[in-house]
C-alpha cells in the first residue's frame, strides 16, 4: 500500500498543494511523493486549518524555520502573542508553534489558526497539564487518556503538527533524573512525563499506546513531532544514556508511523558542544531511518543567556550541514523570559542565517545563487539589488538613512574598497 | 640568539607582565617564552603605551577578541568613538583597533592610547591615505616612504600592533582585481595598495622593503599584523589564486620576522563558506608556520547585512576549533555604516560566544568549566551564580526585572522543567 492509500488525508493535502510545493522546492512532484513514501519528508498541513499553506520538511527540501510563541503563566497577553505571530511571519518563519500555557488556550489556539496560513504546531500535554495545575493538581495526577482527547480536539481545530513525547520511558526517565546529569530533564513535556512515571511507577502511556496516537494523526494528517524529552540541556549532559535511550525508542516509533502512513518528524537537541554536533545529527538520523529532523539549537555553549540565538545559530549551521531539516528558533530571551516582539524577529533571523549557512556549505544551488547575487550587487554598490538579496532588506534602509545619497556606506566613505576599484 | 636577545624591548615587556600573563593563561612562564621563541605566540604591548596590559595571542592562549572602532569621513565624532572604546572594554574585548579615517587622527589615537590599558592596534596606511585625500590626491599618488614614517611615529606614540599589507604583490593585485572575482578586493588597505601597484606598474614597497618594517617594529615591540589585503569578500571568491598568492608571501615574511625576533600575526578571512573554514584556517596556519592567526569572521554567508555578527560568529566558532587564535569582531552594522554603541557591545559578545564555542569544542578545560558552572547554577535556579558564569550578567537582571521575586523564569512559570524535578 502506498502512503496515499494509508493516509488519504495526506493525499488530499498533497493534491491541492503539490504544484506550489514543487515550485517552491524546485523538486519534481514524483520526487516529493517518493520522499514521503520513504518517511524522509513530511508535508505539514491539516485540512481543518482553513487556508493552510502546506510546508514540506526534510529530504533535501529547503531547511525550514519555526518560531515558538505563546503565553506563560507569568506573562499572559494573548494580543501580544498574536502580534508576535505576525512578526514571525513577516520575518520569514515557515511555521509557528503555539506553546501557550496561560489564559484560555482553546481561544488562543483557534485564533492563531484563523490568523495564519503557516502550519501551526502545539504540544497537547501542555493544555492537559494546565487544566490540572488550574485545579491545584500536579503532573503526576494526570489521567493520560486526556492527552489523547486533547490531540483529537486540536486535530479537529486544525493543528498541523504536534509534539508528543513518546520516546521517554521509565528507564530513560530514571537515567535522566537520577544518573548524574548536570541539569537533569529540561523539556517541559519530558519533565512532566518523567515525574508522572517516576511517581506512579508506570510506563509512559504515550509510548505504550502509541497506536492510539497514530490513529488520531491519520484522521487529520497531523504530523507527529516525536519529542526529545531527554535532550541534553547542558554541554556536559550531551550524548548520555538517557538521550540515546529515547532516540532508540523514537527510531522504532518512526518506523511504526511510516508503516501506517503517518507523517512524523524527530526532535533533536538541545545543548551540544560544537565538536559533537555532527555525530549527534548523523547518529539521530541513522537511528530514525532518515526521518525529518527538527532541532532546537543546538546551543554550543551554556552561558550565553541574552544571546542564545547566536549560540544556537552556531550549532544550527553545523547541524544543517550534517543533515538537520527543520530549525526551531531560539531567541535572545531563551532561559530568561518570554521573547518580546523584537526577540521574535531576532530569533527568526538568526535561524534563517544558520539555515542559509548550512545550505551554502552543502553546496545547494539556490543557497549559493542568492549569496552570489548579494555580492554582485555589492560590487556595483547597488543598494536596491542588495535589498533584493538580503535576509532582511529593512536593515539596509534603516541603517543607511543618514547617508543614503552616497553610493558608498558610512563605514569607509571615500575609502570604500569597492569604490577604489571602480 | 634567543628571541629576547633579538628583541630586547619584548623582553622588557615580558618581564613586567609575565606573572600576570602566566596566571591569566594558566601557562608556565617557560611555556610562554618557548611559544614566542617559535613565533607561535605574540605578546601585544608597546612600552610607550603607558600602563598597557600586555595580551598574549596564539599558541593555545585563551582566544582573544578585538573590537574595531574609529571615525569615518561621513561619521566623524571622536567623542562617540571614545565612548565605544569604553563599551568595548566593558563588554570584554581584549584589544581595540583605532581605524579612524576622519578628523584629527593623531589626536584621536593618542587620546585612545591614554584612555585604555588594552593593547591598541592601527593600520598606518590609513593616516597616509587620508593626508593625500585631504589634498584631493589619490592612493596611487602616495609616496610609500610616508607609511614607514607613519609607523615610526605611531610606534613612538605607543601603538601596540599594526596591520601592514606586506603580502599583496603585483601578481596578487592583478589576480584580485582582474581575474574574475565576484567582488574584487575588499580590504581598504589592500585596495589602496593594489590601485597603487596597478596604476604605477610597480611592486608593493611594503613587501620589497619589509626589512624596514622589521626595524621599526623592533624599536617599540610593535606586533606586526600582516594584513590580508586579498581576503575573499564573497563566498564565491574564497580560496582563489589571489588569496593564496598573498598567504604564501605572508608565510615567507612571518619566517623573516621570526628570524629577526619581530613578533607577527597573520590576518585571515573574510567571507568563507562553512564547509571551507577548516581548510582555510589549517591551510593558512601551515603556510605561515603556525604564527598566531587573527581573523575577521569568516562570514559564512554574504547576504546578512544587519546580522553579520551572527554570520561571523558561525564562521569564527568553526575557525577557532580549526586553530584560529584571535577574533576581530563584526558588528550588526558591518557593510552598512559605522557601528553605534549597542552594535559594539553586540559585536564583542558575538565574538566572545564564538571563541567560547570553539574552545569548548577543543575540550579546553577553562572553557568547559565555565559551562558546567552555568548549568549547575541553572539546576539550582540560582540566578546570582548564573550571573557569575554568564558572558553578560547584565542581561539576566535586565530581562528578569518583572519577575525577579520568582525562582523560575517567566518563560515557563510553574511549568519550569527544572522546578518540576525539585
Amino acid at each position: 500500500m502506498s502512503v496515499f492509500e494509508k493516509n488519504p488525508v495526506l493525499k488530499a493535502v498533497f493534491d491541492f498543494s503539490a504544484e506550489d510545493t514543487a515550485r517552491a522546492e524546485d523538486m519534481k512532484r514524483e520526487k516529493i511523493v517518493s520522499l514521503m513514501e520513504e518517511g524522509r519528508a513530511v508535508l505539514l498541513g491539516n485540512p481543518n486549518h482553513k487556508n493552510v499553506k502546506p510546508v514540506l520538511v526534510g529530504g533535501g527540501a529547503r531547511v525550514k524555520v519555526n518560531a515558538n510563541i505563546g503565553t506563560s503563566p507569568l506573562e499572559c497577553s494573548p494580543e501580544a502573542e498574536f502580534k508576535k505571530l505576525k512578526i514571525a511571519e513577516e520575518s520569514g518563519a515557515d511555521t509557528v508553534m503555539d506553546l501557550s500555557i496561560g489564559g484560555d488556550l482553546d481561544a488562543i489556539r483557534t485564533r492563531m489558526l484563523s490568523m495564519t496560513r503557516l502550519p501551526v504546531g502545539t504540544v497537547p500535554i501542555y493544555a492537559v497539564a494546565k487544566r490540572y495545575a488550574d485545579k491545584g493538581r500536579k503532573p503526576e495526577d494526570i489521567d493520560m487518556s486526556e492527552v489523547f482527547e486533547e490531540m483529537e480536539k486540536q486535530g479537529e481545530q486544525g493543528v498541523d503538527f504536534m509534539t508528543v513525547h513518546t520516546g521517554i520511558d521509565l528507564k530513560g526517565a530514571y537515567y535522566g533524573d537520577k544518573c548524574g546529569r548536570t541539569l537533569g530533564i529540561v523539556s517541559r513535556g519530558g519533565s512532566m512525563l518523567a515525574r508522572w512515571m517516576l511517581k506512579n511507577g508506570r510506563e509512559n502511556p504515550l509510548l505504550t499506546d502509541f497506536d492510539k496516537i497514530l490513529n488520531i494523526a491519520l484522521k487529520y494528517n497531523i504530523t507527529l513531532s516525536l519529542g526529545d524529552g531527554l535532550r541534553p540541556g547542558a554541554l556536559s549532559d550531551a550524548g548520555d544514556a538517557a538521550q540515546w535511550q529515547e532516540v532508540i525508542n523514537l527510531g522504532r516509533q518512526a518506523g511504526e508511523a511510516a508503516a501506517r502512513g503517518v507523517q512524523c518528524m524527530i526532535e533533536g537537541p538541545g545543548h551540544v558542544s560544537l565538536d559533537l554536533v555532527e555525530a549527534q545529527i548523523k547518529g539521530i538520523k541513522s537511528l530514525t531511518g532518515g526521518a525529518p529532523l527538527y532541532i532546537l539549537g543546538p546551543l554550543v555553549i551554556d552561558n550565553s543567556p541574552g544571546y542564545d540565538h547566536i549560540s544556537g545559530a552556531i550549532g544550527a549551521a553545523a547541524a544543517v550541514r550534517a543533515g538537520a531539516d527543520f530549525l526551531c528558533y531560539l531567541t535572545p530571551a531563551e532561559h530568561l523570559t518570554l521573547p518580546d516582539e523584537n526577540d521574535v524577529k531576532q530569533g527568526v533571523m538568526a535561524s534563517r542565517i544558520a539555515a542559509a549557512a548550512g545550505e551554502a556549505a552543502m553546496g545547494r544551488k539556490s543557497a549559493l545563487n542568492i549569496q552570489k547575487k548579494m555580492s554582485q550587487a555589492r560590487q556595483k554598490l547597488d543598494w536596491e539589488a542588495m535589498k533584493e538579496a538580503a535576509v532582511d532588506p529593512s536593515e539596509i534602509d534603516r541603517r543607511r538613512k543618514t547617508h543614503k545619497d552616497k553610493k558608498e556606506c558610512a563605514m569607509c566613505g571615500e575609502f570604500c574598497s569597492v569604490k577604489l576599484q571602480h
